[in-house]
């Protein structure tokens, strides 16, 4: 069972999402333990400050050392090596190869700041990665972390039904999602392709390569350069940048 | 005031987010409204089914087309033209810039599938937007329709204090910031740089400069070919490229 702790000063923002869908089955089903613990509690100050004035000046505030070191250091049980994580944007970017490497592990913990900085020792001597969910500004890391925690407890063996397994994993190809299409097959005029009500699978299949291709072309190029392309995916690729 | 319909399956998820914090704040102060749908009150059909099978086969469900255009219908409000935001993998990735444009916004929706498949009519005929946080897989777009939501409202004027305006905005300079130091000097033999404790202000912005630049030249490099460094900082980074 993977065991997850997360280091938060709003442990309630956590709630809903570890609580809901396939979160919470996972808990339930045993394959993951996760709790939220608000670090404030393990700050060495009557006052339970947990940030400071940034030493040189400047506006904003910066997350003391003490509380995050002290609450990881009750949180790890004996004889563990888990993987210390701080959410912030200066991390290495997150994609589903680092999900899939943190999947493998049994202990995790994040730690998150709330629209202040960190104190550079926590990075420095605390933490064995640093994770940036993408190039935008959040409040705190609580959404960052809650991301991955989705993305990672939902590859660990029996979380997903097989409903749920497959659709939409774009990445496991390395290239995006042909187009789906469900009833009705004329909705208000829109109208699903003749080809996928045809019954001829292999031209289904083609179509599907096809789209493929072409999605991922049109929005994600970067993507077409870092896979290796059956021959008929690079002679349909060849085909439509002729067509340009 | 901005207002923001999210349209989920799973309305519980978002409850700790959007009512925490400066997500809480922020609808207290009157900057925006924030209102969770289940769409599966808008499916057509007795057993409120809002997926079905996908035409011409295949693993996984699709989302119906009809629960969400009926939702966006009754939601968007008489002569009201909203940002329609479809949360998925294939979408533009989501940045600094894009929270910037979104925030300028008075209406936007959000549409959030839960593990399906989208009919591709509701990507081509529905939504104004299709955005993707990042190249990894959720079990849904709740989590990224929150982090959308959450580095847009923090922009908004007002939401946020003084305090808390200022440090982690790496992005808005294009450069990811300098460390941060505060209390106590020494903690545990992990000690504070000098510099920042010698009241020289001149030293510690040079410092403060060098800082950033060597920390992007080293795990971002990309965001230095994208803005116009000062001369100080030009002739800061030909000096650590030469030093490697």
């Amino acid at each position: 069972m993977m065991n997850i702790q997360v280091l938060s000063l709003f442990p309630d923002m956590f709630e809903g999402v570890f609580g809901s869908s396939i979160m919470k089955k996972a808990q339930e089903k045993g394959a993951v333990k996760m709790e939220v613990t608000d670090f404030r509690a393990y700050s060495e100050n009557k006052h339970n400050q947990v940030d400071d004035y940034p030493y040189g000046g400047g506006a904003g505030m910066v997350l003391k050392p003490e509380p995050l070191f002290n609450a990881v250091e009750e949180l790890v049980a004996q004889g563990k090596k888990p993987r210390i994580i701080l959410m912030c944007p200066q991390g290495e970017r997150y994609d589903q190869k680092k999900a899939e490497e943190l999947a493998q592990e049994e202990d995790l913990i994040f730690l998150c700041g709330h629209y202040e900085g960190y104190d550079e020792r926590i990075r420095e001597f605390l933490v064995t990665d640093e994770i940036s969910i993408g190039d935008f500004v959040l409040t705190g890391g609580e959404l960052a972390a809650m991301t991955v925690v989705d993305s990672v407890v939902r590859l660990l063996p029996g979380v997903l039904g097989q409903e749920a397994s497959h659709v939409n994993d774009s990445f496991s190809t390395g290239l995006l999602e042909h187009p789906h299409y469900t009833r009705p097959a004329d909705y208000k005029g829109m109208k699903v392709p003749d080809v996928l009500m045809s019954g001829n699978h292999a031209k289904i299949e083609q179509w599907r390569m096809e789209q493929t291709i072409k999605r991922t072309y049109e929005r994600r190029p970067d993507l077409l350069e870092r896979i290796e392309l059956t021959k008929e995916q690079k002679a349909y690729l060849q085909k439509l940048k002729r067509s340009k």
